[in-house]
């Protein structure tokens, strides 16, 4: 337990105690975070965090970030340099994630102490990762998944939240939202969602550790609707860059945005009859939607795709347009497609199992809106 | 009643009918449609329907458009240039109506024999448009209304379909959707949502006169959410316009059109206690509010207005950029306001009433996201 001033040694000897004290006993119970990633999203999701931690007395200043370490250039360590100038040169270059962010290349020793786990790595990494967390974190530790896809296995997709909880026998949130990175970094208004599964408590403890004035947290109870939100929304972002990169204007891509939303609704409801409605009203859902098919990534790897008739692969796009960033969109679809193939689904989802079927070069870009006319 | 082919005259005496007899039987039914209009939208609506009135054998061909009479700077009315070029040249240049498109400037000329009316005019005129129209057309006419906007009356709001139904004793259906009228002209993809009250027939017989491989309609049975919608969304418009001029990016400018959607919701159903929630995924709904969103001209605008910060009127820029066409959110949202002041409801709706308060000068533009950091 950390040294805490007990009622007793306080000055006053031992009366009802002041803020001040009420403030230093808490220390005790001050909750320990780390975050499990350091790209482009988590490097944004620090300086939030590092924010409030500093404000607020219910949380450890100290924000640590495992870093998966990389050489610059420079012939520098990634880590040495974030911890020099706070300051991710890679993944988020110009902005100052605070000073009570350190950056740590190892992984066991930077969650021994957490209390609270961020998880937000590209979602490949993800299984790799929790076998190397089994015995290493608290066992009382709460974790939240800020990462955006699933894991398809022989029994069926899994998503990253549920790989968390059953991995590490911990609980996990998920937070989801606008993941244009580098507007939240410089402060523009945005929104996000927490998905919970039961304690409202917990859900209440994540909102206030990410939300700022510019980042507005809300939580809702239905994790597997806003985690199949986060995952799903950036495949119809891939149907939207093919409709840019085709030139085929406003009104076509918001067909496709709205029958993206369509499908991702009812495949969030297949797979988890619990999901509501509702969900897909927050942010999480059509404001992401909007976010990730106007701004993101995933839409403009795609949109090149399309400009150049498919003839360019995204491993190679990625590789020259993203700087070492994943794109989540082109594997997801391929889970998504491995889902609906196995569970005989294809044809009630066209425009997912279109995406797949364009990213793998089996049919042309301009497939994306070929059955558009028969679908209602 | 129209000559047609008695079952006795045909060739084969009466015997049951083949294909080519009910077809010519049915001439006797064949509907006459009159599209009252003929701006951006109105001459978009023509186009669609003269091609299904040469294909589908229900319909008269001839498609009787009524055109507000203007003299176009070479002197010549504009009835007589579109008449003999088959092209609306002031508000759809460079389009071709079909040769089956006949303008008329005279109103009651144009509806006298018309079973199906088709409204698509500015909002503005509807009342005046309505009263000249009793007495004149058949008792037994259908109507569909393509205009957006209420009429704000001592008794509260009413909508145009109303309008049209109680003016003229004929019941009135709504078609909402992807408003980029260029983008349909050419023949880019795009959706729409006909609403209706209770009769599924007439609602079908609307679908097939505006539905085409690039233009994909359905009916929904809810036709206060559906012109609800359709009327919104454009204050929404005038919203992410600010955002747009204000350069705030793309998360916030998601996190206004999801608020903004919340708000039709909300306004919607308190207005009218029957709207649905399904019908806001409806292409009418969120479809069309991206499209207006990001394309429209009350976007265009606005963003404008913003970036004169204000200090030019919603007049003056309209005129300046519209080119007679008319601007829809700024004078909605004067109609919402007075409904949401008058029933005291202001505070339940900061977004629809915070774009009054900006598009008549009293709160700059900056104050449309000013609000949201402590809304949820």
């Amino acid at each position: 337990m950390a040294p805490a001033l007990d009622a007793q040694e306080a000055p006053n000897g031992g009366e009802s105690l002041t803020p001040l004290q009420v403030q230093n006993n808490n220390a005790s119970h001050k909750s320990k975070v780390t975050i499990i990633g350091s790209g482009n999203w988590g490097s944004v999701a620090s300086k939030l965090v590092a924010s409030n931690t500093l404000r607020l007395t219910s949380f450890h200043d100290e924000v640590r970030m495992w870093v998966f370490e990389e050489t610059l250039p420079s012939g520098e360590k990634l880590t040495d340099v974030i911890n020099r100038n706070n300051e991710n040169v890679k993944y988020l270059p110009g902005i100052k994630l605070g000073k009570n962010v350190v950056a740590d290349p190892d992984l066991e020793s930077a969650v021994k102490d957490a209390d609270m786990l961020v998880f937000v790595t590209p979602h490949q990494f993800m299984e790799g990762i929790c076998k190397k967390l089994v015995g290493k974190i608290k066992r009382d530790a709460e974790a939240i998944s800020l990462v955006k896809g699933m894991e398809v296995k022989m029994e069926g997709p899994c998503m990253i939240s549920s790989l968390i909880s059953e991995q590490l026998g911990i609980s996990c949130c998920v937070l989801m939202g606008a993941n244009i990175a580098n507007e939240i970094a410089v402060g523009k208004f945005s929104e996000a969602t927490v998905g919970y599964r039961d304690n409202r408590e917990v859900a209440e403890k994540w909102v206030q550790l990410f939300n700022t004035p510019y980042f507005n947290v809300t939580a809702v109870q239905d994790v597997e609707g806003v985690e199949l939100c986060g995952t799903l929304k950036n495949v119809v972002a891939i149907a939207a860059g093919f409709v840019d990169g085709l030139e085929m204007g406003n009104n076509t891509k918001a067909a496709i945005m709205r029958l993206g939303l369509r499908e991702m609704k009812a495949f969030s409801k297949l797979l988890s009859p619990s999901v509501k409605d509702s969900t897909f009203f927050e942010s999480c859902g059509v404001a992401d939607l909007i976010t990730t098919c106007l701004g993101g990534r995933n839409r403009k790897v795609a949109e090149a795709f399309a400009r150049n008739g498919g003839k360019r692969s995204f491993d190679e796009l990625e590789a020259e347009m993203l700087q070492g960033q994943k794109l989540q969109g082109v594997s997801t679809a391929a889970e998504v497609y491995e889902v609906l193939s196995h569970r005989g689904w294809l044809e009630l989802f066209p425009l997912f199992s279109t995406v797949h079927e364009i990213s793998t070069g089996r049919f042309p870009p301009s497939a994306i809106v070929e059955y558009l006319g028969t679908s209602n």
